[in-house]
């Protein structure tokens, strides 16, 4: 009967999540926020396939004012169900920088942050009465293994400064937001969601974009407080010692 | 015999360290670049006692075009001293943001990042060129302990959201930096300086200013490529177990 918000949900993996969610029964999944600058076609299928269970509410996430816009509307859409809180909020928008620090300029990195971080922050801060008032009190941020300071010596060639540099900062974010709330039964946490096979330019990656958002979903779903403040791994059978980049282990990747 | 330039000068922890190199002998410290927004009268007086030892430079670290200017009057400074290149970049200057993350807006986050981040990144990237033709290629990111994500248990109680997220984001600035340039020689890596007593409202911190600045100008002197992209603490004897939140015990921090 949870209610889920989902940000940067008219393609990639927010979509996927959506998607899948919409998909699971009543009695799991109530209502779904699909969250986006704007509905694409897409987006507007799938709202129409499931009407008045995937709700789409524009949120342009580096605009605090689009954020804080979005909070009566979807207070109201709550309390139309008879629900006063907002279970599980997935902080998935995200952008990705393609450039060495050698060539990143200060735009490319302040607008990354803004997105990447800041963002994610404003969302937290803004739904947090609703989702004090929530059942869950559960808040995933998508962050990647690449923001893994740790483990860089493994992503050496991988030419995002911006990326890696918001990733990490989106880490500590959900810790400190983790520990702020703990003593009120919140779960923060930090998911890799694996590389996944998004769209064309991803074709490559390791798994379909499916198969990350179902173990994604499933972490989301059992995980408790005992979750909170952790940078969660999705672990995906034969792939736990992968000799690429990344491994899907299931264990908690380190800072 | 080498040249060191000095972000944030004008007090706290970036005065010392230039007061420091100043007294160090000529065949060790030749030249010292005291850069901060505006020259104070404590910085004006260390200028006029060192003429031509210790030079004040106007950079303010959050202004792209400040730093850029500066570039060529540095260069023309080392020329005027017969060498082409900067030894040692030394990126103090940053700030400190006291709120908790729910109190937190987003200028809060942006603008310490934007010091904290993205003004030791266009430092970097502006003063490569000198850095390169240098003799010892290093950059020292003064970051802090409160920036390891690890170790963010003992610092719960610290009411500093930006602080922490923008410290985790300069290690890994630190890290992508120091991957590019480490087979051009470099040793691009963060120090832990100790919580440091830099005016009256640390008068409660744990150590004079004057140690914890000597132990990082002692590691900036003696680390070598080995130390590259890693986050250095400094060692005090009899601090190594110190119960509260600091350990000052020599040894790499966690990220």
């Amino acid at each position: 009967m949870a209610s889920y918000l989902v940000t940067g949900s008219a393609r990639g993996i927010g979509f996927e999540i959506v998607r899948q969610l919409a998909a699971k029964p009543d009695n799991e999944v109530k209502t779904i926020f699909a969250t986006s600058r704007t509905e694409n076609t897409r987006l507007k299928e799938l709202t129409q396939q499931y009407p008045g269970r995937v709700i789409f509410v524009p949120i342009t996430v580096g605009d605090e004012i689009s954020i804080r816009n979005a909070v009566p509307s979807i207070e109201t859409a709550l309390a139309d169900k008879g629900v006063n809180g907002l279970d599980v909020l997935i902080n998935n928008a995200g952008i990705v920088g393609w450039t060495h620090a050698t060539e990143m300029s200060m735009a490319d990195l302040s607008d990354v942050f803004h997105i990447n971080v800041t963002g994610v922050h404003m969302m937290i801060q803004a739904f947090l009465p609703l989702l004090r008032k929530g059942d869950q009190k559960k808040v995933i941020n998508i962050s990647s293994s690449v923001g893994s300071i740790a483990r860089q010596p493994i992503y050496k060639s991988l030419p995002s400064a911006s990326y890696k540099v918001t990733k990490a900062a989106l880490n500590m974010l959900t810790v400190v937001w983790a520990q702020e709330l703990s003593e009120e039964g919140f779960t923060v946490l930090c998911q890799n969601p694996g590389w996944l096979k998004t769209d064309e330019a991803n074709s490559h990656a390791d798994l379909p974009v499916g198969t990350g958002v179902e173990k994604v979903l499933e972490n989301a779903k059992k995980v408790g407080q005992e979750g909170n403040g952790r940078f969660l791994n999705i672990h995906v059978p034969g792939w736990e010692k992968n000799p690429g980049l990344h491994q899907y282990d299931g264990k908690d990747l380190p800072w």
